[in-house]
């Protein structure tokens, strides 16, 4: 089994790239770290190239890890490659596939679509909820954080490998849903606009999330089957757009 | 009008500290930034000793300003304040006032008691969600990060003026609440405890959102009147805790 004890070895180098966009497509791995992703990405049979963990966290997962190839890395290494404060001692280095590029053959079961959301807590958190609702997959459109950025990773939980996550245009996908006849709803943060509440659940949608600030682009809001919005009762302007989406989505999700 | 332009001047460096806990006890003020919480805290009458303007930015504001102390800073001066990557060169300290140590009078409204909740992030967003969902206030239980962390006042986005945030023991709380003979619901990722859309709505409730990893401690869960579960359809082990928040409040809330 390997062992890697310093921070200045070249392999540690080339992992630290795979948390940017730029390593991750040169090399079309992503890593991610805690053993909840990692056992994870195990059990959703993910490409996994390479486990690491540290000599001191080492007989903790071994068993868990013994059909995989492991190298022993030390608490400075994982200290280098981890996005947190306290990292677990244990990280994977995963084959990028469950970007597909395309929906589905029968765009059925529900899905998001993110248009320019860009915090990528919020994406992460969207995706999770998705997740939770029993709804199908999720968009990501021009403008939103990668979804292999590392605190997208860490937000989504897992979910990741529960749902289908597509890269696309926003403007193609939503004509690829009308074809198929199915709703494809918006928000807005307008009274006017159809009370969500009133939207009867169905298995088909496609519900369109816009940015944190600016909302849905106008081209797409006159582009879908209905617009809606979120009756507030308060005081406050808005709602965070994972808070928005995760309301829609357990209401209109049957 | 006062000027202060370099970075390394004294009340520079006392305003950095209202953004520690420390500093925010010792000059019972903390800091805010961005227009649209400046204006929140201008139009819901907070005490504001001094606003904190750019030279480039001072124009812009001056007629929304001028009834209040005002310093004119450098950018420099405005970066080594801000907490952001790019901050709106507005900036206000406010004495601390909204803290008010008791629920209410009759405990009416709606309240959201958080037992222990970290993440910044997740607090604010709680706050804001509460604002939007008509509720009358948000309880900071032991353990629950501090109300005047940066990142908690940006995720508020203002709905600190709104509703009555309060810190205060729990267990306390809850005594208070059944005395008034107010249901109190505690939040359980436990598939046996009650599903939390068979809740009839109503005006007045206090609802336990627990720790992020680890949930309501046991003893809280033992002196509700109900625990809640959302039923989770997809393979997401739980929801993110402001997420699990706003599907009961928009659900439970009359």
């Amino acid at each position: 089994m390997d062992k890697i004890l310093s921070k200045h070895n070249k392999n540690v180098k080339e992992w630290q790239k795979l948390k940017t966009s730029k390593g991750q497509k040169k090399e079309n791995s992503y890593i991610i770290e805690t053993w909840h992703l990692v056992e994870e990405a195990i059990n959703y049979n993910q490409e996994i190239e390479l486990i690491l963990v540290t000599e001191e966290k080492y007989n903790f997962f071994k068993e868990k890890i013994n059909d995989f190839n492991v190298t022993i890395i030390s608490e400075e290494v994982a200290n280098s490659i981890s996005s947190t404060v306290t990292n677990q001692g244990i990280f994977a280095i995963c084959k990028i596939s469950y970007n597909y590029f395309e929906v589905d053959t029968d765009f059925k079961g529900g899905w998001i679509l993110l248009d320019n959301v860009q915090d990528p807590g919020n994406i992460g958190t969207i995706v999770r909820t998705a997740d939770a609702a029993g709804l199908k997959g999720v968009v990501f459109g021009e403008g939103t954080a990668n979804m292999y950025n590392d605190k997208v990773l860490r937000s989504m939980q897992g979910s990741q490998y529960h749902v289908k996550l597509v890269n696309s245009s926003i403007e193609k996908v939503i004509e690829e849903f009308k074809e198929h006849e199915i709703n494809v709803y918006g928000t807005e943060l307008n009274p006017d606009a159809y009370d969500y509440t009133q939207i009867k659940p169905t298995e088909d949608f496609a519900l369109i999330m816009g940015n944190e600030g600016n909302g849905m682009r106008d081209n797409l809001i006159k582009s879908t089957d209905k617009n809606l919005y979120i009756p507030i009762k308060g005081s406050a302007e808005s709602l965070n757009v994972a808070i928005a989406a995760a309301l829609i989505m357990f209401k209109i999700k049957k």
